[in-house]
Protein backbone atom coordinates (compact mmCIF):
# COMPACT_ATOMS: atom_id res chain seq x y z
CA UNK A 1 0.00 0.00 0.00
CA UNK A 2 2.60 2.45 -0.86
CA UNK A 3 3.04 5.00 -3.57
CA UNK A 4 5.25 4.09 -6.69
CA UNK A 5 8.18 6.21 -6.79
CA UNK A 6 7.10 6.94 -10.65
CA UNK A 7 4.08 8.60 -8.61
CA UNK A 8 6.67 10.43 -6.24
CA UNK A 9 8.55 12.11 -8.75
CA UNK A 10 5.70 12.86 -10.69
CA UNK A 11 4.63 15.02 -8.05
CA UNK A 12 7.82 16.78 -7.61
CA UNK A 13 8.16 17.48 -11.13
CA UNK A 14 4.78 18.89 -11.38
CA UNK A 15 5.18 21.35 -8.20
CA UNK A 16 8.06 22.56 -9.78
CA UNK A 17 6.77 23.12 -12.85
CA UNK A 18 3.70 25.19 -11.21
CA UNK A 19 6.42 27.69 -9.40
CA UNK A 20 7.85 29.07 -13.17
CA UNK A 21 6.56 32.21 -14.46
CA UNK A 22 3.18 31.68 -16.15
CA UNK A 23 4.31 30.93 -20.22
CA UNK A 24 7.91 29.55 -18.94
CA UNK A 25 9.10 26.27 -20.30
CA UNK A 26 11.90 23.97 -18.78
CA UNK A 27 14.07 21.38 -20.22
CA UNK A 28 14.62 17.73 -18.99
CA UNK A 29 17.78 18.33 -17.25
CA UNK A 30 16.75 21.56 -15.52
CA UNK A 31 13.33 19.61 -14.02
CA UNK A 32 15.61 16.37 -12.92
CA UNK A 33 18.07 18.75 -10.67
CA UNK A 34 14.78 20.65 -9.44
CA UNK A 35 13.01 17.94 -8.67
CA UNK A 36 15.69 15.44 -7.47
CA UNK A 37 14.90 12.68 -9.99
CA UNK A 38 17.19 10.46 -11.65
CA UNK A 39 17.47 11.56 -15.78
CA UNK A 40 16.51 8.20 -17.15
CA UNK A 41 13.31 8.39 -14.99
CA UNK A 42 12.41 12.02 -16.25
CA UNK A 43 12.00 10.85 -19.82
CA UNK A 44 9.25 8.25 -18.89
CA UNK A 45 7.46 10.10 -16.20
CA UNK A 46 7.21 13.44 -19.29
CA UNK A 47 6.04 11.05 -21.64
CA UNK A 48 3.04 9.64 -18.96
CA UNK A 49 2.42 13.50 -17.97
CA UNK A 50 1.99 14.37 -21.52
CA UNK A 51 -0.19 11.79 -22.67
CA UNK A 52 -2.76 12.04 -19.37
CA UNK A 53 -2.86 15.60 -20.89
CA UNK A 54 -1.37 17.36 -17.37
CA UNK A 55 2.06 18.83 -19.64
CA UNK A 56 2.80 20.06 -22.93
CA UNK A 57 6.06 20.01 -24.75
CA UNK A 58 7.10 22.63 -27.48
CA UNK A 59 10.02 21.34 -29.49
CA UNK A 60 13.08 23.97 -30.40
CA UNK A 61 14.80 26.67 -29.35
CA UNK A 62 12.55 28.08 -26.74
CA UNK A 63 10.86 24.63 -26.32
CA UNK A 64 10.87 22.45 -23.28
CA UNK A 65 7.33 21.51 -20.61
CA UNK A 66 5.58 23.40 -18.66
CA UNK A 67 2.04 22.82 -17.36
CA UNK A 68 -0.96 22.27 -19.73
CA UNK A 69 -3.29 23.61 -17.06
CA UNK A 70 -3.30 26.44 -14.45
CA UNK A 71 -2.10 25.02 -11.49
CA UNK A 72 -5.19 25.94 -9.82
CA UNK A 73 -6.85 23.24 -10.79
CA UNK A 74 -5.05 20.27 -10.76
CA UNK A 75 -4.81 18.41 -7.75
CA UNK A 76 -1.85 15.92 -6.37
CA UNK A 77 -4.54 13.05 -6.93
CA UNK A 78 -4.22 13.95 -10.64
CA UNK A 79 -0.89 13.68 -10.82
CA UNK A 80 -0.75 10.01 -8.57
CA UNK A 81 -3.50 8.97 -11.08
CA UNK A 82 -2.05 9.95 -14.39
CA UNK A 83 0.94 7.63 -13.31
CA UNK A 84 -0.57 4.82 -11.25
CA UNK A 85 -4.39 4.71 -13.28
CA UNK A 86 -7.14 5.02 -10.90
CA UNK A 87 -6.53 4.86 -7.13
CA UNK A 88 -7.93 1.40 -5.97
CA UNK A 89 -7.09 0.50 -2.30
CA UNK A 90 -8.34 -3.07 -2.16
CA UNK A 91 -9.92 -4.57 -5.48
CA UNK A 92 -13.54 -4.39 -4.40
CA UNK A 93 -13.27 -0.79 -4.02
CA UNK A 94 -13.42 -0.53 -7.97
CA UNK A 95 -16.92 -0.61 -9.66
CA UNK A 96 -18.20 -3.87 -11.09
CA UNK A 97 -18.33 -7.56 -10.36
CA UNK A 98 -14.64 -7.12 -8.53
CA UNK A 99 -15.47 -9.47 -5.55
CA UNK A 100 -18.59 -11.74 -4.90
CA UNK A 101 -18.20 -10.79 -1.37
CA UNK A 102 -19.04 -7.08 -2.08
CA UNK A 103 -22.97 -7.07 -1.09
CA UNK A 104 -22.73 -7.98 2.72
CA UNK A 105 -19.00 -7.73 3.27
CA UNK A 106 -18.36 -6.27 6.24
CA UNK A 107 -14.72 -5.15 5.12
CA UNK A 108 -16.28 -3.70 1.95
CA UNK A 109 -17.79 -0.22 3.33
CA UNK A 110 -13.95 0.24 5.55
CA UNK A 111 -11.95 -0.46 2.13
CA UNK A 112 -14.07 2.17 0.93
CA UNK A 113 -14.12 4.93 3.22
CA UNK A 114 -10.52 4.46 3.77
CA UNK A 115 -9.75 5.26 0.05
CA UNK A 116 -12.52 8.34 0.09
CA UNK A 117 -10.55 10.06 3.05
CA UNK A 118 -7.26 9.97 1.59
CA UNK A 119 -8.33 10.47 -1.81
CA UNK A 120 -10.07 13.80 -0.41
CA UNK A 121 -6.83 14.97 1.35
CA UNK A 122 -4.75 14.35 -2.12
CA UNK A 123 -7.79 16.02 -3.96
CA UNK A 124 -7.58 19.21 -1.88
CA UNK A 125 -4.05 19.84 -2.25
CA UNK A 126 -3.56 21.25 -6.03
CA UNK A 127 -0.52 22.36 -7.52
CA UNK A 128 -0.82 26.15 -6.64
CA UNK A 129 -0.94 25.65 -3.40
CA UNK A 130 1.83 23.69 -3.22
CA UNK A 131 4.25 25.69 -5.72
CA UNK A 132 3.29 28.40 -3.04
CA UNK A 133 4.76 26.63 -0.37
CA UNK A 134 7.96 25.67 -2.16
CA UNK A 135 8.70 28.92 -3.13
CA UNK A 136 8.33 30.01 0.54
CA UNK A 137 10.54 26.85 1.98
CA UNK A 138 12.78 26.49 -0.37
CA UNK A 139 16.38 26.59 0.92
CA UNK A 140 18.41 29.15 -0.90
CA UNK A 141 21.40 27.91 -2.05
CA UNK A 142 23.64 31.22 -1.80
CA UNK A 143 27.08 31.36 -4.25
CA UNK A 144 29.67 33.03 -2.22
CA UNK B 1 -1.20 1.80 -3.90
CA UNK B 2 -2.72 -1.13 -3.17
CA UNK B 3 -3.62 -3.27 -0.50
CA UNK B 4 -1.85 -6.51 -0.49
CA UNK B 5 -3.88 -9.91 -1.38
CA UNK B 6 -2.56 -11.44 2.20
CA UNK B 7 -3.64 -8.52 4.14
CA UNK B 8 -7.08 -8.45 2.52
CA UNK B 9 -7.47 -12.04 3.30
CA UNK B 10 -6.09 -11.64 6.72
CA UNK B 11 -9.01 -9.04 7.24
CA UNK B 12 -11.58 -11.57 6.73
CA UNK B 13 -10.26 -14.26 7.91
CA UNK B 14 -10.33 -12.39 11.22
CA UNK B 15 -13.90 -11.04 11.22
CA UNK B 16 -14.77 -14.55 10.68
CA UNK B 17 -12.95 -15.18 13.90
CA UNK B 18 -14.39 -12.41 15.32
CA UNK B 19 -17.65 -13.71 14.69
CA UNK B 20 -17.19 -17.66 16.42
CA UNK B 21 -18.90 -18.20 19.86
CA UNK B 22 -16.01 -17.08 22.82
CA UNK B 23 -14.43 -19.87 23.84
CA UNK B 24 -14.41 -21.74 20.87
CA UNK B 25 -12.16 -22.57 17.64
CA UNK B 26 -12.01 -23.28 13.95
CA UNK B 27 -9.73 -25.19 11.35
CA UNK B 28 -7.78 -23.86 7.99
CA UNK B 29 -10.69 -25.53 5.92
CA UNK B 30 -13.25 -24.12 7.63
CA UNK B 31 -11.81 -20.81 7.99
CA UNK B 32 -11.06 -21.24 4.46
CA UNK B 33 -13.93 -21.47 3.53
CA UNK B 34 -15.70 -18.84 5.18
CA UNK B 35 -13.18 -16.49 4.58
CA UNK B 36 -13.71 -17.25 0.78
CA UNK B 37 -9.73 -17.72 1.02
CA UNK B 38 -7.43 -20.45 -1.31
CA UNK B 39 -6.33 -22.97 1.11
CA UNK B 40 -3.34 -23.01 0.37
CA UNK B 41 -2.39 -18.88 1.71
CA UNK B 42 -4.30 -19.87 4.71
CA UNK B 43 -1.86 -21.64 6.54
CA UNK B 44 0.55 -18.80 5.15
CA UNK B 45 -1.78 -15.76 7.07
CA UNK B 46 -2.26 -17.88 9.84
CA UNK B 47 1.39 -18.11 10.78
CA UNK B 48 1.87 -14.53 10.10
CA UNK B 49 -1.10 -13.69 12.55
CA UNK B 50 0.08 -15.73 14.83
CA UNK B 51 3.81 -14.79 15.09
CA UNK B 52 2.31 -11.23 15.39
CA UNK B 53 0.31 -12.00 18.47
CA UNK B 54 -3.35 -11.62 17.00
CA UNK B 55 -4.34 -14.98 16.82
CA UNK B 56 -3.36 -18.13 19.34
CA UNK B 57 -3.18 -21.59 17.48
CA UNK B 58 -3.62 -25.16 19.64
CA UNK B 59 -2.96 -28.22 18.64
CA UNK B 60 -4.68 -31.34 19.31
CA UNK B 61 -8.53 -33.17 19.29
CA UNK B 62 -9.70 -29.69 20.38
CA UNK B 63 -7.61 -27.53 18.80
CA UNK B 64 -7.74 -25.04 16.08
CA UNK B 65 -7.15 -21.18 15.99
CA UNK B 66 -8.87 -18.16 18.27
CA UNK B 67 -8.48 -14.51 18.40
CA UNK B 68 -5.81 -13.99 20.80
CA UNK B 69 -7.34 -10.76 21.90
CA UNK B 70 -11.04 -9.15 22.48
CA UNK B 71 -12.24 -8.04 18.93
CA UNK B 72 -12.94 -4.60 20.66
CA UNK B 73 -9.15 -3.97 21.12
CA UNK B 74 -8.28 -5.08 17.59
CA UNK B 75 -8.79 -2.69 14.60
CA UNK B 76 -8.34 -3.77 10.62
CA UNK B 77 -5.20 -1.52 11.04
CA UNK B 78 -3.89 -3.79 13.46
CA UNK B 79 -4.26 -6.68 11.30
CA UNK B 80 -3.16 -5.04 7.79
CA UNK B 81 0.12 -3.93 9.50
CA UNK B 82 0.58 -7.47 10.92
CA UNK B 83 0.92 -8.42 7.40
CA UNK B 84 2.05 -5.43 5.30
CA UNK B 85 3.92 -3.56 8.54
CA UNK B 86 3.87 -0.57 9.30
CA UNK B 87 1.74 1.74 6.56
CA UNK B 88 4.23 3.97 4.97
CA UNK B 89 2.15 5.69 1.91
CA UNK B 90 5.46 7.26 0.48
CA UNK B 91 9.20 6.74 1.46
CA UNK B 92 9.01 10.01 3.06
CA UNK B 93 6.27 9.31 5.54
CA UNK B 94 8.69 7.32 7.42
CA UNK B 95 10.54 8.46 10.56
CA UNK B 96 14.20 9.17 10.38
CA UNK B 97 15.95 10.64 7.29
CA UNK B 98 14.39 8.94 4.47
CA UNK B 99 14.14 11.78 2.18
CA UNK B 100 16.85 14.31 1.70
CA UNK B 101 13.83 16.67 0.95
CA UNK B 102 11.80 16.10 3.87
CA UNK B 103 12.21 19.44 5.99
CA UNK B 104 10.85 21.05 3.34
CA UNK B 105 9.41 19.44 0.43
CA UNK B 106 5.14 20.99 -0.12
CA UNK B 107 4.50 17.56 -0.95
CA UNK B 108 5.36 15.91 2.23
CA UNK B 109 3.10 17.27 4.44
CA UNK B 110 0.31 16.13 2.15
CA UNK B 111 1.61 12.93 2.09
CA UNK B 112 1.60 12.46 5.95
CA UNK B 113 -2.53 13.77 6.05
CA UNK B 114 -3.52 11.38 3.37
CA UNK B 115 -1.76 8.39 5.02
CA UNK B 116 -2.99 9.89 8.78
CA UNK B 117 -6.75 10.23 7.09
CA UNK B 118 -6.40 6.62 5.56
CA UNK B 119 -5.43 4.96 8.74
CA UNK B 120 -7.90 6.59 11.22
CA UNK B 121 -10.53 4.66 9.53
CA UNK B 122 -8.98 1.49 9.88
CA UNK B 123 -8.18 1.64 13.36
CA UNK B 124 -11.49 3.32 14.22
CA UNK B 125 -12.89 -0.19 12.37
CA UNK B 126 -12.75 -2.90 15.54
CA UNK B 127 -13.61 -6.41 14.56
CA UNK B 128 -15.97 -6.22 17.10
CA UNK B 129 -18.01 -3.91 14.39
CA UNK B 130 -17.50 -5.85 11.67
CA UNK B 131 -18.22 -8.83 12.92
CA UNK B 132 -21.78 -7.80 14.15
CA UNK B 133 -22.33 -6.40 10.52
CA UNK B 134 -21.60 -9.70 9.25
CA UNK B 135 -23.68 -11.48 11.30
CA UNK B 136 -26.81 -9.17 10.64
CA UNK B 137 -25.99 -9.29 6.69
CA UNK B 138 -24.37 -12.71 5.43
CA UNK B 139 -26.64 -14.62 3.32
CA UNK B 140 -28.37 -17.47 4.52
CA UNK B 141 -27.81 -20.89 2.82
CA UNK B 142 -31.01 -22.41 3.54
CA UNK B 143 -30.87 -25.83 2.52
CA UNK B 144 -34.35 -27.14 1.52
Amino acid sequence: MQLTRAADYAVRMMIHLATLPLGSRTNRAALAAAASVPEPFVGKILQTLTRSGLIESQRGMNGGFALAASPEVVSVLDVVEAVEGPTTLNICVKPGATCDRKAWCPAHPVWCEAQDAMTAVLRRATLASLAQTHIDEEPQWISL
